[in-house]
Parts: C-alpha cells; sequence; structure tokens
C-alpha cells in the first residue's frame, strides 16, 4: 500500500524519516518440500521411470529391430512438421528457466549451499537438467497407455512440489522479494501444460481416438495437403512493383500487415521453429522480469532515502538546485522519480519492439521455407547455394533455437539500455525544460541557430524547386534534363552549403543506422551486415544454415513423396509392417531400386509420380544421386552460369525426363 | 627540440618546473599584404576579369546563339568524362579548404573582426567564396588565349598572396601554432596547380597543340574507343564462384586484389567522381590535422605540467599509485603518454582505414558504372529500377560531391573516436599490466573461469566431430543425414550448453557490425542497412541516385552515337557548324526526325547504328520515347514478372526492332 502512493508522480515532500518502515527483511525461507531431499526423490523416479519404460519399449518392439527402444533414446523428432509439438514444446520451456534460475541466482544446484563454487555447479546443472526432464519427453514416445499414466505421475509431482514451494515461500531475498515467484511462472505453466497434457493423450488413447491425433508423420495428410495445394494453386500473381511503386498509404499499410502473422491452411512450421518461438518468449519474459527487478526497487529505495543531507552532498559538488533544503530534497524525489518513469518506459518499450520483431520474424520463416520448397533459393539467399547437409550447416542446425534465445537475451539488454539513456536524455534536455519553462538551454541554442537552418532549409528547397520545375523537362513521355548550364552553376554555387547538409545527413545516417541494428539485435534472420557480406554476420549465417538443413531434410513435398511410396509397398507386404519415420522413407527408396520384382506398371507410375514432383518442386533436385555429376557437366558447357529459378526448373525437368527413362 | 625528448618512451623524470619555458606565447601577427586589403582587391579584379571574359565571348559567339555567354555561365560540364578535370578539382580542392578555413577559424571572412555574429558571417562566406573563385574557372572556358592570360594572371595573384603571407605568419594563435600553415597546404598545392595549368594552357594555344587535349567532348575518340572495346570483347567468363568456392588463399588474395585500384583502359571517370575523390582526399587531411592538432598538444602540456603536486591530489580522490611522489609524477607521466600514443594510432589507423576505403569506393564506383552501362541494373540496385532522370535523382546528383566530404568527415571523426576508447582499453588493459606483471585482473578473471571455457570448447569440438563423423553420410556424391535418432538427442541435451554459446555468439555479432558499420561510416557507395531496406541508408539512397543521372546522361554508347550523328550531320551541313555540347547531340537526334529530306540509304543506315547500340546497351532502352507505352503494355501482357537480365536484352532487341522498321 505504500508503493502505490510513493509511485504517484508528486511534488510532496515525503516522511521525513521513511527507511526504517520501509525496509522489508525477508527471513529465511525454508520451504516444507526440501528442494534437496526432492531433487534426490524426484532423480529416483526418473530413474525408475526411464527403466520401466525401456522394458516396455523392449516388449513393444516390431518386427525385427527394436525400433522402442530407438524412440525412447529420440524422443524428439525435431525434422517433423505434423507432430503433436506441445510436449517438446513445454520441456524446452521449463529447461529454460532452469538455466535462468541456474544463471541468477547465488547458489544454482539445490544439492550444495556451497556458493564458492558457483561455476562449477553452473556446469554441472547445465547437463544436469536436460537429463532430470528427459524422461517427461520420453514418455509420450511410446504411444502407449503406460507410458502415458508414468507421464501424468511425472508431470504432476514436479508441478504439485513447484507450486507447493512456491505457496510456502513466495518471497525470496534474491534481487526482489517477488522476483523468484514471478520468474517460475513460465516454469509452472510449462509443467500445468504437460500435467494436462498426458492426462488427456491417456484418455485418448482409452477412447481409441489418439492416433490420428499424433506423431505418425509419414502416413499424416498434412503433406499430401500441401501437395495438392501447390498442384492446384496458379501462378497469375503479376507483380506491378518492380517499376510501378504503389501508393503512399499501400505501402504503409503493407508494411504493417508484414508484421502481423496470419495462420494459414496447408503450412506448419518444423518443430524447431515452434521450439524456437515459445522460447523466445519466454527469454523476453525472463529478461525483462530480471531488469525490471534489479534496476526499479533500488531506486525506489532510494528515492524514499533522500532527504535534507542531500543538499549539503550537492553543495560538495558545487550544485545548488534550491535556497530552500526542503525544495532541493523534492526536486531531487522527483528527478530519481522521473529516471524510474523512463527506465521503465525503455523496458516496455523494448519488450514491445520484440514482440513485433518475433512476430515478423514468423512471417519471414514461413515465407524463406516456402520459398526454399519452391526452390527460389536466390530470392531467400540474395546468392546460388548448394541445399544439401553439411557439418557446418548440422552444426548451426542443432544450436539454432538456443541461439534464439541468447541473441533475443543480449538484444533486450542493449536495446533497454540505449532506449533507457535516448529516453533520460530526452526527458532532461526537453520535457522537463518544457514542463518548467526553465534551462531551456538546448533550445536556445537551436533558436540562435535560426539562420544557419534558414540557410539549410533554403538551399534544400531551391535544389528541389529548380530541379523539378527548371532543370526537368518531360518530352513525350520521358523525362530529360534541360538547362544543363544552369543546373552546373548551381551545383559549383552550392557546393559549400551542401557540405553542411551532409554533415546533416552523415548524422541521421548514423542514427537510422545505429536504430535499426540495435532493434534488429535480436533477430537471427536477417542480416545486419551489408548485403554482398552477409554471411559474415554470425547469426544470420546461422540461420541460413539451418534452413538449409530444415528444407533438405523436410520438404513437405519429399515427405509425401515418402509416404506414397510406403503406402504402396504397404499394400504389397500385407500392410503389417508400416514404419513410422522418415528416415526409413528414404531407405525404402534405396531397397526400392533393389528389387527386380515390382511390376512395371507400377515402376512407370512411380517414375512419374517422380517427374511431376520434381518439376513442381525443383528444389528436390539437389538430393538427387544424379545430380552431381550433371551439374559438373553443365558448369563445363557454361550453361549454370545464371540458374535463375526457370533454368532449375528446366534442369529439374531434365533430371526427372532422365529418370523416367531409365 | 624538446618535443622529441619528451616523445621517447621514457620513465625519466621531467624537469621539475617546465611549464614557463615550456608555453610559447604567439605574438598577433599581422601580415605585411593584409587580409582585408587583398580580398577587396581581388574581389574587384575578378569582376573586371569577369567583364572582360563577357565582353570577349559576345565578340567570339558562334552562329546564330550566344554561345560563349552561355559557355561562361557554366563553366564545368559535370556530366563530361573526356574533359581536362585539373582545372575543376584544383577548385573545389581551394573552394573545400576555404569552406573548412570558414568553420574553424573564430572570425570566418577578412572584412571584420566580429567575432559574435560568426554565424552569419559563416553564411555569408559559404555563398562569398565559391563567387570569389569562379573567374578562375571561367578563364578556361572560353579556349581563348585572352582567357588563358586572365587566368594565369588570378591564380598567380591567389597563390603568390597566400604563399607571402603564410611565409610572413607562419605561426598562428589558433589550435596549435602550426595548424593553419599545415591546413593551408591543400590550397596551396590547388592554387600551385591552376598557376602551372593555365599558362601551359596558354602555350599549348599558342603551339595549336590544345584543341585535342581540351574539351571537345563529343569529338573525342574516348567513345569510340569505349563502344570498340565493348563490341570487341567476347563475354566467355564463366562464373564457377557460384557453387563452386575457391580455396581460402584464393579468396583472401581476391578480396585485397579488390582494394587496390588499378586503372583500365577505355573507362575514364566522370567529373564529379573525379572531383569527389579529391576532396575526399583533402577531408581526409584536414580532420586528421584538426583531429591532431587539438589533442596532442593539450596532452603534452599537460604531461609536462605534472609536478608532485598531482601525488595530493590522485590522494584526494583515494588513489594510491606509489608512496613515494617522484615515483607518482613518473607514473603519471608515463600514462598521460599512453594516452597521447593511443590517441595518434587511432588516428593514423582510421586515415588509413578510409584511404582504403577510398581505394575500394574507386573500385567499386567502377563496376558500379560499367554494370549499368551494360544494364545490370539488377545486380548493382538489387531491385529492378527505372534510369531516367527524377527530381529527388538530380537532387542527389547535385550535392553528391559535398555529401561525400561530410560523410568522410564524420566516419573519421567517429572511427578516431572508437579506435581511441578500444585501443584505450586494451593498453590499460592488456598491455600495460603484461608489461608491468601486475594488475592482472582481466586475465586471472579470464583464468578462473577455465572450466567455463573448457565446457564451451568442448560442447562445439563435440558438436562439429559428431557432426563430421556420426550424423553426415557421404552415399554416392550426396551426403545425407544419418544417426537421426542420436543427432536428435544430442540437440537435446545440448540445448541449455548452446544457449551460453550463443550469448558468446551475440556478443561478437555485436563487435562485428559495430566494426564494419563504423569502418564503413564515410562510404556513402555501400549501404550499412540489410538487404531488403538498403533505400533507408540516406548516404546509399543518394549514391543510387547519383547513378543514375550519370548513367541516364551520360552513357558513353549514347555520346559516341552523339557524335557520330553529330559528324554526319556536319558532313552534310559543310562542317561548318560543328557544336560542342552533349545537349545539342541530343537535340539534333530530334529535329533530325523533322528532316524528310535525308536519304532513306542514311536514315538507314542510322536504324542499324540504333538497332546495334540498343542490342549491346539495353540500358538505353529507358531513354527511348516508346519505352513507356511498351512497358504498360507489356505488364498488362505479364511479361515483365521478372525482368532478369535476358528479359530487358529482349526487350531492348525488341525496341530496336520496331525502331528499324519504322
Amino acid at each position: 500500500e505504500t508503493m502505490d502512493k510513493d509511485a504517484l508522480p508528486d511534488y510532496e515532500y515525503p516522511d521525513l524519516d521513511p527507511l526504517p518502515s520501509k525496509i522489508e527483511i525477508i527471513p529465511p525461507c525454508d520451504p516444507t518440500a526440501d528442494d534437496r531431499l526432492y531433487h534426490i526423490c524426484i532423480t529416483a523416479i526418473s530413474l525408475v521411470v526411464m527403466l520401466i519404460l525401456a522394458v516396455l519399449s523392449r516388449r513393444m518392439k516390431v518386427g525385427d529391430r527394436p525400433k522402442g527402444l530407438l524412440g525412447l533414446l529420440s524422443p524428439v523428432n525435431f525434422l517433423d512438421h505434423t507432430q503433436h509439438k506441445g510436449l517438446a514444446v513445454a520441456v524446452f520451456g521449463v529447461l529454460l528457466c532452469k538455466l535462468w534460475g541456474l544463471i541468477v541466482s547465488p547458489n544454482p544446484l539445490p544439492f550444495t549451499a556451497d556458493a564458492e563454487n558457483k561455476q562449477n555447479w553452473v556446469i554441472l546443472g547445465v547437463f544436469y537438467y536436460p537429463a532430470l526432464y528427459y524422461p517427461l519427453l520420453a514418455c509420450g514416445t511410446l504411444h502407449n497407455k503406460v507410458g502415458y499414466v508414468l507421464g501424468s505421475l511425472l508431470s504432476w509431482t514436479h508441478f504439485g512440489v513447484l507450486v507447493w514451494q512456491k505457496i510456502d515461500c513466495p518471497k525470496t531475498s534474491l534481487i526482489h522479494k517477488h522476483y523468484s515467484l514471478f520468474s517460475s511462472l513460465p516454469q509452472i505453466a510449462c509443467l500445468a501444460f504437460l500435467s494436462f497434457q498426458y492426462p488427456l493423450l491417456l484418455f485418448k488413447g482409452f477412447k481409441g481416438t489418439e492416433k490420428t491425433n499424433a506423431t505418425e508423420d509419414l502416413s499424416s495428410s498434412y503433406y499430401k495437403d500441401y501437395v495438392k495445394k501447390i498442384l492446384k494453386k496458379k501462378l497469375n500473381k503479376i507483380s506491378t512493383s518492380s517499376t510501378e511503386t504503389p501508393k503512399l498509404p499501400q505501402r504503409i499499410i503493407n508494411a504493417v500487415k508484414s508484421y502481423i502473422y496470419t495462420p494459414e491452411e496447408a503450412f506448419r512450421f518444423p518443430l524447431k521453429l515452434a521450439i524456437s518461438g515459445v522460447v523466445s518468449f519466454i527469454t523476453l519474459y525472463q529478461v525483462g522480469l530480471l531488469l525490471i527487478s534489479t534496476v526499479v526497487p533500488p531506486l525506489q529505495t532510494a528515492r524514499l532515502g533522500v532527504d535534507e543531507n542531500i543538499a549539503n552532498v550537492l553543495a560538495g559538488f558545487k550544485i545548488m538546485l534550491s535556497p530552500d533544503k526542503r525544495e532541493v530534497v523534492r526536486i531531487v524525489v522527483y528527478y530519481i522519480w522521473c529516471v524510474e518513469v523512463c527506465f521503465i518506459s525503455a523496458m516496455t518499450l523494448s519488450g514491445l519492439v520484440n514482440l513485433a520483431m518475433l512476430m515478423r520474424s514468423m512471417v519471414l520463416h514461413r515465407s524463406n521455407l516456402k520459398g526454399l520448397y519452391r526452390g527460389d533459393i536466390y530470392n531467400v539467399y540474395n546468392c546460388q547455394r548448394n541445399m544439401r547437409a553439411s557439418r557446418p550447416a548440422l552444426v548451426c542446425w542443432m544450436g539454432y533455437t538456443s541461439f534464439t534465445a541468447a541473441h533475443l537475451c543480449i538484444g533486450m539488454i542493449v536495446q533497454t539500455m540505449v532506449f533507457f539513456l535516448c529516453l533520460l536524455i530526452a526527458v532532461f534536455v526537453i520535457i522537463i525544460p518544457v514542463l518548467h519553462r526553465q534551462n531551456l538551454i538546448f533550445f536556445q541554442i537551436l533558436w540562435s541557430m535560426w539562420p544557419f537552418w534558414l540557410m539549410i532549409l533554403l538551399a534544400v528547397l531551391i535544389q528541389h524547386i529548380t530541379s523539378r520545375f527548371c532543370f526537368i523537362k518531360k518530352m513525350s513521355g520521358t523525362k530529360d534534363l534541360h538547362n544543363r548550364g544552369s543546373l552546373f552553376l548551381l551545383t559549383y554555387l552550392l557546393f559549400p552549403v551542401n557540405v553542411l547538409i551532409g554533415v546533416l545527413l552523415a548524422l541521421w545516417r548514423m542514427v537510422v543506422t545505429a536504430l535499426f541494428n540495435i532493434v534488429h539485435m535480436g533477430r537471427m534472420d536477417i542480416s545486419l551486415l551489408n548485403r554482398n557480406i552477409e554471411a559474415f554476420d554470425p547469426a544470420y549465417r546461422c540461420y541460413a544454415h539451418y534452413l538449409k538443413i530444415e528444407v533438405s531434410q523436410s520438404h513437405p513435398v519429399m515427405k509425401a513423396f515418402c509416404g506414397m511410396l510406403l503406402q504402396s509397398v504397404g499394400q504389397e507386404n500385407s500392410a503389417a509392417q508400416r514404419s513410422r519415420d522418415a528416415e526409413e522413407g528414404i531407405q525404402l527408396v534405396q531397397q526400392d531400386k533393389k528389387q527386380p520384382k515390382v511390376s512395371s506398371a507400377k515402376r512407370a507410375r512411380r517414375h512419374w509420380q517422380l517427374l511431376y514432383t520434381l518439376v513442381n518442386n525443383p528444389s528436390l533436385v539437389g538430393t538427387r544421386k544424379h545430380f552431381q555429376r550433371q551439374t559438373t557437366e553443365s558448369f563445363v558447357n557454361g550453361s549454370l552460369h545464371h540458374s535463375t529459378k526457370e533454368g532449375s526448373k528446366k534442369e529439374a525437368a531434365a533430371e526427372a525426363g532422365t529418370a523416367a527413362s531409365n
């Protein structure tokens, strides 16, 4: 209740001695569910759960391969578009919150209170927590009722204990009394989601409807729908934007629209991008919370602690705000309050900017993915690239989600600092002087320079007006220069003035560039560098590599194709041995070639399917076997000089043609 | 001689009381050639020279138009490639030095000592100086011996008086005793060049060889040589760089080569770019000089003024460098010397960087211009643009030279400050502690974090090694993923570590981006922004517009064509009325159409010349009359959807075809 009163923008004189009543001493709180005991228990339980799951998976093994156990070791298929993404996303969210807690809190792991070797405990924790939450993911992979029951129990335990601890000790001495509580909110939300999701899956399993919703990746209808959609769609959009620019309001509306993400039918994000989105959001929340709770409470304390001694301290630095000491206190309190407001505004602004950037990133991810599926490599990367998997590409793909979170974190901290500085300057140089009509030094300087501004303005106006009316002549639909003599004369005479205009322009350039880079610092999907050296931006380089792997390994058309192959194989082989992984689909394609017993009609049909797919999706060509030999040949012939979209389409047709004629 | 001793990196104790002997009092110096009187005289002389030139030009007028007077009013043809550029460049150099003096010196104009209204005098000076040096340019335009004599006299006067003044008063009290002298060196050089050039022109005029060297733009052989060269050249380079990347050493050599400008035959810079180059160079010199002479002498004075009181002052701030006061003085002197060295290094570094950037800019200007001449609009601008003259393009073209200078000035100041800060940090945090083996706090922190660095290193290594050997399988020439299960598991387990790696990556991104932008701040020919919003960078936008005007108005092929037309007209009309401007050439093209008496064979020949020119230079198509109608039509037909290079070539052929068939 005291906080509310203090937050008012008042000139009121605070109580003379408010300090003793204000500083709240938070007693050390030990929750009933002791953290150390809890961790020891839950680790043991998790181990037991994993053992049960392993036994279960051995029993469930299909055919001759221990599919279940393998599945248990890779609970998330990151290259899947159709999977129900909730479980993985929630577990990653919990992990991120735990990592954040590791770094912020003074004793990172509950097993010890040894704050001296914090670093080593952090390193241990970095590997301990992924292992601890692993069973939460693994329980869902078997698509088995026992797994769901175990998952429900485990997530309930995690959730219950965390909530219990927070109810027991809502206030801690860490950073701010409520910081710990607020910081664990995303974790609670993720665990709550898991606690709800596992029973739901169990319920669906009992009702038998689970199969339709679950992870049967290749047999999902999504890929077929995607293929149907691209085969149906006609490319009849004529882009008039290249030379005929639209009107200004239309351009503004388009720009705003490009920042709003609207879901599209027949397009789903890859799992890694979905995880990145949620992880980014949680990072935003955590960084914002940390910034607010480290900076604002000390400022508030300082504001409440201001007394008449401050006048003497300031006099020591030869600053005389007012002859009256009470007046000095009032002014100082007001100034500190302004700093507080500036900081909170900067933080909010930075948060909103990053939210907008997150939305924009999603729009861009989608358009990039769709472009690469179509084979528009040049438009996405601004250069021709090889879309095959490679070592650096794979490393970047592995780290992409984590890097997103880290970049957003650093970006938001830098943004907040910069915005805070700018707001401080704006408030103390412009707003407060205007409000109080004193210390208008900035405006006085500006005003005293009016002849200079007038000269600049006149020079700019003269150049624009003469350009428009004297030096450009419209003639039979073409604009051309006119009065060249006067143009050259004016250019010579205005040379010194233009240098001064150029200085203003250079300052403006600095502001624009700095602002753009700071605002976009948290985004990995655009390069902050010039177009010719984009790849030197490590974040963008990573994103480009990530897209490579994603497109080359989980192209929806390829998956639809693999699904179709599996179906036809299934029809032949009595439909029992249907496997559930894209990898197997690809392996089957290769096995397929060795089987001479397939009827020629079926083979012909498949060739035609391949042909059709490849013609409409030229980016798939790169993954074909014949590609490399052909490329070398075509380089020798010089025909791949500028491989535009059309070029690669022709090649795809040629490739498919040779495939069909074999 | 005292300066040299002080500059040594010694720990030697300076003389106890060196101050009185060191501060040199510069007496106010009045040169024999009083500046005010000189300016009044030279203004009058210039006026008289202009009047003589005007009378002369009226007498010289050719045909029925007062060509001479018009020429006198536009002494520089900025859209000329073949002109002898020396005169214009030198006058612009003098102007820039004068502008610099205007801004730096406390009383900008010699007519008054009124330092209060400096601003108004600066504004006056900004317009006075171009007018003052105008006759120096105008004397060369008439190609007349009297003009050259007047030019020689005028430039000798300017040069002589300036040198005389500097010999009279080599030391001034402005900034540093020698600043004024060094600052006027480029001005002296430019005036000396003029004083040498005018007599040379006069001499050539007497010998009759002047015509070949001078400004007969269209009849110059340069344009014909250019056309011959492009018609001769075969495009048989196959760019293998798109997918087959060259080896690393080759790439480094290429990168270094792209920063070295080597003159090419059959390519000359437009006059405006030549002026920009020289103006940039002078700006570099002036900014460097100003920075050195404002910062270093005060630091030297401070270093010489350090005495034992400094120990007490430092003790006031609770800094105890040493118990011995003499030792304290030695340390402080050493530190100030370090700061000096850092500043000079930063300035030198910034100067060298900007010189390299200047060279690189020249290389890029040439490749951009040649690309645009060829019609490679998309490669230069990264989007399709209209190459016609327009209001904003013309305004940017007018200011381009000035803006270059201003950007370089601001860029160099920012660079020096940033480099200075970085060097200071490097010296005081790394180098001095290492040299003296004390205060190694930075290294101690780094060393105490070794488990963290080890973890990061191991995580990165593991990801790279497993990617290389476990997860990527080479199969019949194509790389593909392998062991997907383990890959997914590793990705999940390394998520928290990768977040920490991502933080380092984000910091690295910040450093790279900031460094790139600061280094390239003075360059207008590249955008500092992302490729999609390049045009929001005001400097790059200006450069793009500048190129538009330059290419659309002074395309060498168009000029060669106009020259040919003029020649054939000249052959018909008894070769007397040869005019010297591109504008007239174009006007003749239009008049030509109205003349029905031209023989059909000649008309056919011209059509074929046009056809050939347009096919080889598609960028010219935009300036053709039929273009706009055709574009509209082709938009309706949707054929201009992606107007690649080929597309525009085809169109040029079509356009030329219709032109030829008329």
